[in-house]
């Protein structure tokens, strides 16, 4: 396999380069850096079997030449922060609509036809079933990302039923692990570093969430490419299990000492867009033959201590 | 009400334009003219409480300095053509997308914050459940108007859940009547007119269609905009009937004197993204009082003698 890794410097994108890289596969990545790093792709850069292209996507020249040569496309570039969508709608337009259109459209080009996609649960908007189905009720989106990861969704199914492409479309809860860059447990270390004695915490605590371990999550990834082979498989990606936040600030005080008073700002919603419950029906990549090996637990303190080195 | 109309001098947006007049409204109409026409506002730019702004939803200032003073929008500008998409996937993308973003955006600018949009039956991609309700399962996009339709749609629910919007999101059926623009009844007229002895038709003929008259689509639009109050209103838009393409190319041949041989493409679809099937469940827009006065027949003979006029 010849890919190509969107979002190369990210969180998610870069494990997924590494273990594309462990295989022995020959991956180039793209990255612009606006939120990735160069420290997750060090290794990878010493890695002869790996180019990196600094290129934003909304750049459509620079986006048809790094897939010069490609087979497979995994498209993980997005602003993937659901909480901020309304201090700048354009944002989520541009980073995750146009952005994909543009991979879209090189890949139609280039004559590469293959693309996994990393969506996400917010898609869902508020459901009403629980767990929650890949063919659940026909949602009302809550937040530009998943507004946006909405569209970019119909859009590679356009291009599918257009273009004979083929998708993976992967409709993960928040991912949890090392070089983990936003979110709650980053958003609480940091808050207790600088406070031991308070946590401010949106919403009531109550708010019941799933969590995936990012090894978990790539594992899916990796095994759903090479054995679902739909024109489009949708696959949720999450655990089995919830957690509320209240537990996880449990977990958080406990391994790093400390037993702050926690300040509720009150409501069941801790942003625009925050769904009191995520909890994915995940069966049909289970039977795939593809479970999670981490609890919620394990992965948000294997979180913590990636902070702590 | 001081609505704007975008795409006034449409097909649908120019008849819209005619009876809020009518109803003694003050309207501002936007239209780039790419595919509206002067002659379908002749009546209305006679009004003193209209106003024609030409301009293109892509040119954001223009969009802004239209909706000064407006409090409703009427977002009916679009690609609305669905079985051209796959020529030029941006066009969707640019006309159907980027321009809805650009309203709501004004809109948001503005403090206009209620908006009527005509998104289409094709966002359900083919579904497997007939009448299909507007909660039917998650659908998988088939064509890029459908997809560039589910994107606007999702945005337009972010700016309900992140602005206070009020949104009525209507998914039509294919829209027949006086100044019918596009579609199977003007091809077929077009072709026979040129040569009465033979037709040509896309598919086998027995694609099952549901189609609306515009002036039965534009009670429903007017009907549920004034009692429908939720923050978001999805609502279905078609007849419980259906007919066969074979069915209409009988009226219309019997309208037109005509006997020709009928050449079947073969398949079960006309293009890419037409759907074998479509019936839409209107039963939550008829539990508000509307109902439609023309027969699908009816409206095939009054769009066929709006041509012959």
């Amino acid at each position: 396999m010849r890919s190509l890794v969107t979002g190369c410097a990210g969180y998610v994108g870069s494990h997924l380069v590494d273990r594309l890289l462990k295989e022995g596969h020959d991956v180039v990545g793209v990255d612009n850096f606006s939120t990735g790093k160069k420290e997750h792709i060090r290794g990878a850069l010493n890695n002869p079997k790996f180019k990196l292209v600094r290129a934003d996507l909304l750049n459509r020249a620079a986006v048809a030449r790094a897939l010069k040569g490609r087979d497979f496309v995994f498209h993980l570039a997005a602003n993937a922060d659901v909480r901020f969508g309304a201090d700048d709608p354009r944002r989520d337009l541009e980073q995750n609509v146009i952005a994909t259109s543009n991979v879209l459209e090189a890949m139609r080009a280039r004559g590469v036809r293959k693309i996994a996609f990393s969506s996400t649960g917010s898609i869902y908007g508020e459901p009403e079933t629980f767990p929650t189905p890949e063919d659940a009720p026909f949602p009302v989106q809550t937040s530009f990302y998943g507004a946006s990861k909405l569209a970019a969704e119909g859009l590679i199914q356009a291009y599918v039923s257009s273009y004979g492409f083929q998708a993976w479309i992967f409709r993960f809860v928040s991912i949890l692990g090392e070089r983990y860059s936003h979110g709650h447990v980053l958003d609480f270390y940091r808050a207790l570093r600088a406070d031991p004695k308070k946590l401010r915490v949106l919403g009531d605590g109550k708010q019941r969430k799933s969590y995936l371990y990012v090894h978990d999550c790539l594992d899916a990834v990796l095994l759903a490419t090479r054995k679902a082979d739909a024109p489009v498989n949708i696959l949720n990606l999450g655990t089995n299990e919830t957690c509320t936040v209240n537990d996880s600030i449990g977990w958080i005080c406990a391994e790093l000492g400390v037993k702050p008073k926690r300040i509720y700002a009150g409501g069941k919603r801790g942003w625009v867009g925050d769904s009191p419950l995520i909890q994915l029906d995940c069966s049909k990549m289970r039977r795939l033959g593809w479970k999670p090996k981490r609890t919620i637990r394990e992965s948000v303190l294997m979180t913590l201590r990636g902070f702590k080195r």
